[in-house]
C-alpha cells in the first residue's frame, strides 16, 4: 500500500491522545488526522487510510482501555503495536471565562475523568451537576459553545484549541496519572534499534484448564524473561472465560522469548503477538 | 449500629443495578434507594445509612469495574462482600415514540453501552450522533424528556420507568452479555450456609518483585483451590506498580484456605479479605 504520511488519532482535537502525538513526535501540522473512535482509528490503520495511529492502552489509575486491548485482541490480524508513548495526564478545571468554583453549574467530562478527580470534585464543586461527555475534548469544546456557567475537565491542549481558560490544573486525585498510548502500524517496528525493547502478545486458555495461568508464567520464569504488565480480560464467551495480556521485556526474535513463545503456542488454545518495540 | 432495612443500590432508578436487585431479592416498595455513584453506594454501607448496596463489579464483555474494585481496595475497611448476583444484559434501544431506526437523530448512553452495541449502531444508526450520558438510565431519562427524535441504550425496566418504548432489543454485539453483581454490607455473610462459597481477596506485590505473582499462584496450587478469576489493576502508584484481585473456591475459615491466605500474608506488602460469600 502507498505511504499516506498522515497519523491518525483518537479525537475530537485536544484529546490527550493528540496532546502524547504533538509531544513526542515531528509531524507536520496536517498529518495528524482525528477519528472518533478508538475502532476507527485501528481501523483506518488496517485499511491504509492511514500509515499509524495512536490510542491510549493504559491508565495508571483507570487500568487498561479495554476497547483498545479488545480491537488488538479480536478485530484486526494485520496491524502491530510499533512504539509506546508514555505521558502524563494532568487533568484541567477549564471554563469560557474566569469564574470562581461554586458559581460553576455543571462539570463535563468523560465519566473516567470525572472518576480520576471525584475527591477535587466532592471538594470544590458539590453543588454541580456531573455531565457526560464522549471525551475530555468534546466536553472542553461543550463548554465552549455555552453560554451556561459550566466548567469541563481536560487538557491544557483543549483549552487552547477552543479559546478556552484553565481555572484550576491537577484536578485528579493522585498524583502520577500518566497514559500508556500505543502507536500502531500494518508493518512491524524494525528490530534492530539500539534500545531495550518490549514484546506484547496476547493469548487464551480454555475454560477447563485452572492451571494454565501458573503454566504460562514458569515458561518466562525458568527463562528469566521479565514480565512488565500481566492483565487478564473476559474472552467475550461469558464470565469466567479469560485472555490473558502479556508484555514482557525483549524482542520477539531474541532466543529466550522466542523459545518461549514457541511452548506456549504448544501449550494454549491461542497466541498472538501484538509487537516487538522500544520501551517508551 | 441499628439496622435500617434499607438497600443502597447504583442509580439513577431503571439501571441494570436497580433490576438486578429486584429480580434477585425480595423487598418492600421503598426499601430499594438509589444513589447517584458506586462511591456513594459504598460510603453508605460504611456510614450505616442502609443496611446493604449494591454495585456491578465486571461484565463479561467490559471487564471490571474500576471504580468498584479501587474504593473495595483502597477506600473502605468496615465493608465486605456478602453475595454475588449475575445479571444478563440485553440492551434495548428505547424512544418515546415508535419511530424508523434511519430517523434516529441520537443515541445517548454510557460510553461502555455505546462500545458494547458498536456494530449495531454502526449497522442500523450510522448517521446518528452519538451522546454520552452518566448511566443508561440517565439516557433512557434524557430520551423521555426530549421533544426530539433521540433514542437510548438502556434496560426494559428503564424503559418502563420513563413511559418510553422499546424499539429494538438484545441489541449488544455478543450474546452472553452478563454483569455480575456484588451485595456489600458491613457485617460478614453467614458462613455456614449449605452452598457452594467464593472468597475475595486484594494483595499488593512491591514493584520490585518480580516473580511474586508465581508464588501467590503456587500457594493456591499446590493446596489445590481453583482460581475463578485473577486481575492484576495499577496500584496507583504509577505505571506497572499492581495489586491483584483474586477470587477463589471456598470460605476463608476452610483448612486449605486459611493456610494458603496466611502464608500470602507472611510474603506479600498486603493482603485482604474482601469477603466469602455463596456463589450466585
Amino acid at each position: 500500500m502507498p505511504e499516506t504520511g498522515k497519523t491518525a488519532f483518537l479525537g475530537p482535537p485536544g484529546t490527550w491522545a493528540e496532546e502524547a502525538l504533538l509531544a513526542n513526535t515531528v509531524l507536520d501540522e496536517d498529518a495528524a488526522v482525528s477519528y472518533p473512535s478508538v475502532t476507527d482509528v485501528v481501523e483506518a490503520v488496517s485499511r491504509g487510510e492511514v500509515d499509524s495511529g495512536i490510542v491510549p492502552i493504559e491508565n495508571s489509575l483507570e487500568g487498561s482501555v479495554s476497547l483498545t486491548l479488545d480491537m488488538l485482541a479480536f478485530e484486526v490480524d494485520n496491524v502491530f503495536i510499533v512504539r509506546e508513548i508514555v505521558h502524563p495526564v494532568r487533568h484541567c478545571l477549564i471554563a469560557r471565562r474566569r469564574l470562581p468554583l461554586d458559581q460553576v453549574e455543571a462539570v463535563i467530562s468523560h465519566p473516567h475523568a470525572h472518576a480520576q478527580c471525584r475527591k477535587f470534585i466532592r471538594a470544590h464543586l458539590s453543588g454541580a451537576e456531573l455531565m457526560a461527555a464522549n471525551s475530555t475534548a468534546e466536553a472542553v469544546r461543550m463548554v465552549s459553545e455555552s453560554k451556561k456557567d459550566w466548567a469541563a475537565i481536560g487538557s491544557p491542549l483543549a483549552a487552547e484549541k477552543y479559546g478556552c481558560t484553565v481555572l484550576e490544573d491537577e484536578i485528579e486525585d493522585y498524583a502520577d496519572n500518566q497514559t500508556r498510548f500505543v502507536v500502531l502500524a500494518r508493518e512491524e517496528a524494525p528490530q534492530d534499534l539500539d534500545a531495550p525493547y518490549k514484546t506484547s502478545i496476547v493469548c487464551a486458555i480454555a475454560h477447563d484448564q485452572p492451571g494454565s495461568l501458573l503454566q504460562i508464567l514458569q515458561e518466562f520464569a525458568h527463562r528469566y524473561i521479565n514480565l512488565t504488565k500481566l492483565e487478564s480480560r473476559p474472552s467475550k464467551k461469558g464470565l469466567g472465560d479469560y485472555i490473558f495480556f502479556v508484555d514482557m521485556e525483549g524482542r520477539h526474535g531474541d532466543p529466550q522469548v522466542r523459545a518461549a513463545l514457541e511452548c506456549l503456542q504448544c501449550k494454549l488454545a491461542s497466541v498472538k503477538l501484538l509487537g516487538s518495540y522500544p520501551v517508551g
